[in-house]
């Protein structure tokens, strides 16, 4: 069985975010077992699963991904939609634009210490689509 | 249901390419809804999704990633390919062999700007195969 | 239909080790064809799929990854885990916790090549679970 979803989420600042909460908020009614997939719908973020207890780790992801992939490299071509566009799409590509993840007795099946970052690339990037497929 | 096929590509040369069109003529009929994966079958290229649009964000892919990952690092040990070889895999682990699109109303439900990235990191890597599976 | 199962796998020093025949030794029958997703349910280890015949390839990996994500950087705030931990997590993004194999004709299909990874980033990570789910 094949359920499709779309999530807004709202408006998130440049950064590495932890939206377990927000997804679990908006799935529909979960199958006894099966798979979740999420896929962002944009190439300048990201989704990813990391560490959900403290905040200190998402401020330095920002930093180092910055600082792999730094702004305003005189190099980059592609360069008229703001110094943080072409690193955006790099860093979307080397974390990737969708998670899957199992689904068991009705439940996201996670790690005890996994949850679901948002990796907002972009300075102003607005809101975001997830498109989401769960398949049992 | 499952349905699975293969695409062999063309060659492609080193660098970053757009194959949304190739990949979805070489596509079976869509269901309604589903989930289609495509794997590459080898460790020194990768699938991405990406800009679709400007042809600028693919080369400063190729700028970025030999970078980050040069050529010819004395302390690299797997030599014997050729220099292009070890960071082929390194830059494929990075961006994985795979990618996974949902299919809404019997297409592949990607968002505006997204396309499909052949990520071909070997000078001459001749064609390659690519498993796909479509789950509904 | 779903069918899911967890593995545990013994400990493993730091490194990358290809686990293809742990994997293969652990998993139930398979479908005639579908797909097998495998995620570790850990936020400071990762899976991957490559080169699976010359152990230099896993060593280079060790030493790539190390360079590009040095330990001991003052700027990391999440610093109370050990030198290992904030590193650990941002390899463990940049990888990925899944991997999604197709089954064919009731086996794994990859490539001659390809090999499952576990990239173990953690001096002491312990015991690791994999948790899988196999969809046809």
């Amino acid at each position: 069985m094949v359920t499709q979803f779309q999530i807004t989420l709202p408006n998130y600042r440049r950064g590495y975010h932890l939206i377990t909460g927000t997804i679990m908020q908006s799935l529909p009614e979960l199958p006894e077992s099966g798979l979740l997939h999420l896929m962002i719908q944009h190439t300048s973020a990201a989704l990813s699963i990391n560490e959900n207890a403290d905040p200190a780790v998402r401020n330095d992801f920002e930093y180092v991904f910055d600082k792999l992939i730094p702004e305003r490299d005189p190099n980059y071509t592609h360069d008229t939609e703001g110094a943080d566009d072409m690193p955006a799409h790099i860093k979307a590509s080397m974390i990737g634009p969708s998670v899957t993840i199992p689904i068991t007795n009705h439940k996201l099946n996670l790690g005890t210490w996994q949850g679901i970052y948002l990796c907002e690339f972009r300075n102003y990037g607005g809101r975001r689509n997830i498109f989401g497929t769960i398949l049992s």
